[in-house]
């Protein structure tokens, strides 16, 4: 089996591929190839020996694609994309990467399975950013999509195109739209939410944090474990009934940034919590912190995982920091 | 002021250019140059001596596009499709035309509201296409779309792409979603809904007709007329209070075949009716003929038109046939 897997060097796609080179047996039959695509190698290196092997390159070059998809794909996990805050500033760049790319990787892949009957599965990672503001209300996976920035609106027509492309049996895609992962590497990543992951390595590092959000501010969370299971789990699904749309919404934990500052505290001890000060930016606050409850009832008992609480969130979290 | 309209030579095209060649005052200020565009002229000259100008080309091809938007639009009509059963079997062309054309159009002219800070009205011909099945209750405004089409897909990602330009201030859009426009001339377009537009031409032409949905067969119905208001209404809105979606549901009649029959019978007289004879087709009856009643109280606040009803829907489209 051959999986390819876009933002390979990225904090999720580092992720997955130390899963899938530590577990090729995921998908019922074995990994035979990882393709991990991203502009250059990752600082980590997920091994997998002669098995996984690294093509860098740019996602808008025709040339490169060529070489990546040179034999035919069995499941592309395509995680590659600018975030919301950095495609906001530089349009182009997420216009190229966020829109252009999947639309021509899907081109790409749907002529695979016209071609050569190997209909490949693709899993997308969408955004929560698809929604647009939320009022106080609970959410459901009815919440219609309304995307206030370029980041969510390019998601959001990527998931229906790959709908699209799979009721015409040319590929068989599933997006999952992904909230907040933690912890992210605090870097220029351009996440408008580095927040949720900077609390995490303040935290550890013993360091007083200045939090850009209000102690009761609530967000949807879940740690890196959970999201690369989720991707797996989204590759393993039987195609036979499958939702027209392609796209769940996975059960994010809605927790408060003070119910996680509490489980860092109760973890770490330390005078954790009493580090964190909090100065809300506006800004900040309006597009990551006013969620309301999440109710996703489709995806849990798609088999879907949530991290089930602030605690088992900050455990995991934290023991993916360790290693 | 200067106007676009892509798709000239189309049904609704060519009857937009008709009323903007007689209504040069339509926009408030006068209509100084009126570019026609389409793959070939339209079989029927809309007039307007110099200020109207044919420019034909294909949509695919950046030099003709550059011809056409040599000097700054202050509103493009993006009216040019490829209709949906038709898209559907020519999928290359349904993907150039209705998803690659619409999105280099919207940067081409998000670029000219960069650039010059003549941002662009666009007024976008979506579909009710982008629904997907609907059940048997009303349809409100709120009705989540789930094209099962591309040519649905296609349009619904345009919306957003549209609506997330629009928000970053380079274009103004407008997208409306148009149900069965009557009566479209019968030719080889591809319109799986031909049969509502067949349905007053065989009547006119005083010849029998095998209608391929049943005779309780519904579907929401707007003649050329009215959509052509709606198109100019569009454009005319003050940017000021428009929706974040910038789309909006046209209020189409919904109506019977038999309400539409019998309007055809008493208006043209001479059997008309006794010459409709029903053999509901599946797949047609499914797709285009099980539309529930539609609510767009939103859309008619804004000042959007619907035919009153089945008479009035038939009058005006006899009158526009009779041209």
């Amino acid at each position: 089996m051959r999986v390819v897997v876009t933002g390979a060097a990225g904090f999720v796609g580092n992720g997955l591929a130390r899963h899938l080179v530590a577990n090729p047996d995921s998908f019922g039959r074995p990994l035979s190839k990882l393709i991990l695509a991203d502009l250059a190698k990752g600082p980590e290196d997920p091994g997998g020996g002669a098995f996984a092997e690294w093509r860098c390159g740019d996602l808008a070059s025709p040339v490169w694609l060529d070489a990546v998809f040179d034999e035919p794909v069995d499941c592309l996990f395509h995680l590659a994309s600018i975030p919301g805050s950095r495609a906001e500033r530089q349009p182009d760049l997420g216009w190229a990467v966020n829109l252009e790319a999947p639309l021509a990787l899907a081109r790409r892949l749907a002529r695979q399975g016209r071609e050569t009957g190997i209909v490949p599965r693709v899993v997308f990672a969408s955004t929560i950013a698809v929604y647009g503001p939320l009022g106080p209300d609970p959410v459901t996976e009815d919440q219609p999509p309304r995307p206030v920035i370029s980041y969510g609106a390019h998601k959001l027509m990527t998931e229906i195109l790959l709908a699209d492309l799979s009721r015409r049996g040319e590929i068989d895609a599933r997006s999952v739209r992904l909230p907040g992962i933690v912890a992210r590497p605090v870097s220029g990543s351009g996440h408008g939410s580095a927040f949720m992951s900077q609390l995490f390595y303040k935290a550890k590092a013993g360091e007083p944090y200045v939090c850009p959000v209000s102690r009761d501010a609530a967000a949807w969370w879940m740690s890196l474990e959970t999201c690369v299971a989720n991707l797996v789990h989204a590759a393993r699904l039987d195609t036979h009934g499958l939702p027209t749309t392609r796209t769940w919404q996975l059960p994010a934990l809605h927790a408060r940034v003070d119910d996680i500052v509490a489980a860092l505290d109760r973890q770490l001890g330390d005078q954790t919590g009493a580090r964190v000060r909090f100065a809300p930016d506006e800004e900040t606050e309006r597009l990551f912190c006013r969620f309301p409850p999440l109710a996703s009832p489709v995806a849990l008992e798609a088999g879907f995982l949530r991290d089930r609480d602030a605690n088992s969130l900050v455990e995991s979290t934290l023991a993916g920091m360790q290693r």
